[in-house]
């Protein structure tokens, strides 16, 4: 999988071959193709991966209340950790997003992180309503959705035109505070940074 | 123009080629060759032809107030009209998008026509704080952001995953209704549907 990674990062989604993650694997290509059969097989394995992951990583969150822990799993997804071929990983991943309608297994695999996601943020604002530090009229399905929605819009305009991840970072934190949390929540102890 | 669209839509960004332009064209492929050089130029010039007609098309928005002038655009954008190929051109856009860190003209003609939609939609935002409809507390910039990126996602996740767009539509007037309209609009005869 790493090197499923690395070999896409440099190459981009368009050109990679099978032999450009052979080189950089300790495998060669002819296990690779043994196990594997085509790159596509390896890029769904690795979408695979990074969806399992991600759910792991979000499993626990920082943070001391639903609004901190929503923004701790943006953070994530909009900067997952130091890596210097992330701006690579993202364009390739724009790549292959616009493969969804033409690649069945693409679209399945892609839909699935969507799913996790979704389902994690949805579960964060029924917490926060449970606790009632998230006003209860809000639609936690709904708005689950158009948070995706935003994380999603981010990536591809950072992509596209190099727009700044920490202004969608900053829309989503006045967002969360504005939408979701009750209006006294600030004088309840639940204080909100 | 028109069969730049038409053959964009067909074949995809990848192996778009200029005789398949020209197939679609009532010119020839030597003409074509003559005013543009390669594909590439024409594809500029395509992404540059549609930011100016959406532009003109968003002017002047149907709807009585701001609030419903926005939704106008973001119907406009997100189902601009009926159009068969709708579909392949949204999946040939997002192809494009992914190319923006490789192609400067690309990322320069997506940077513009951002800033067009943005621009549009701040003003429309102002609009509504002169007309004391829109809360004065919301900062346009960032709101007008916050809604191109919610586009431009919904238009990515549609893409990759299917996802309808009617669900950003549905979540997008959730929040113009909730995070712009001052808490009494709907008494003060600005209602908004």
């Amino acid at each position: 999988m790493e090197a499923t990674y690395a070999a896409l990062c440099k190459h981009g989604y368009a050109s990679l071959r099978m032999r450009d993650i052979a080189a950089e694997s300790s495998k060669s290509k002819a296990t690779l193709h043994y196990h594997y059969e085509s790159k596509q097989n390896l890029l769904y394995a690795l979408l695979d991966y990074l969806t399992d992951s991600f759910a792991e990583q979000v499993e626990t969150l920082e943070g001391e209340t639903p609004a901190e822990q929503i923004l701790a799993l943006v953070d994530i997804y909009l900067e997952p950790a130091a890596d210097d071929s992330l701006p690579e990983f993202r364009t390739a991943l724009l790549e292959i997003k616009a493969q969804g309608p033409y690649d069945d297994r693409f679209r399945a695999e892609l839909a699935e992180f969507d799913r996790m996601l979704r389902g994690r943020i949805r579960s964060l604002i029924e917490d926060g309503q449970d606790e009632g530090v998230f006003r209860p009229d809000v639609d936690p399905d709904e708005t689950a959705e158009f948070i995706v929605t935003a994380l999603n819009g981010a990536q591809t305009r950072h992509v596209a035109v190099d727009h700044p991840l920490e202004r969608t970072r900053g829309a989503l934190e006045t967002y969360v505070r504005r939408e979701l949390l009750v209006a006294d929540a600030d004088e309840t102890g639940e204080r909100f940074e």
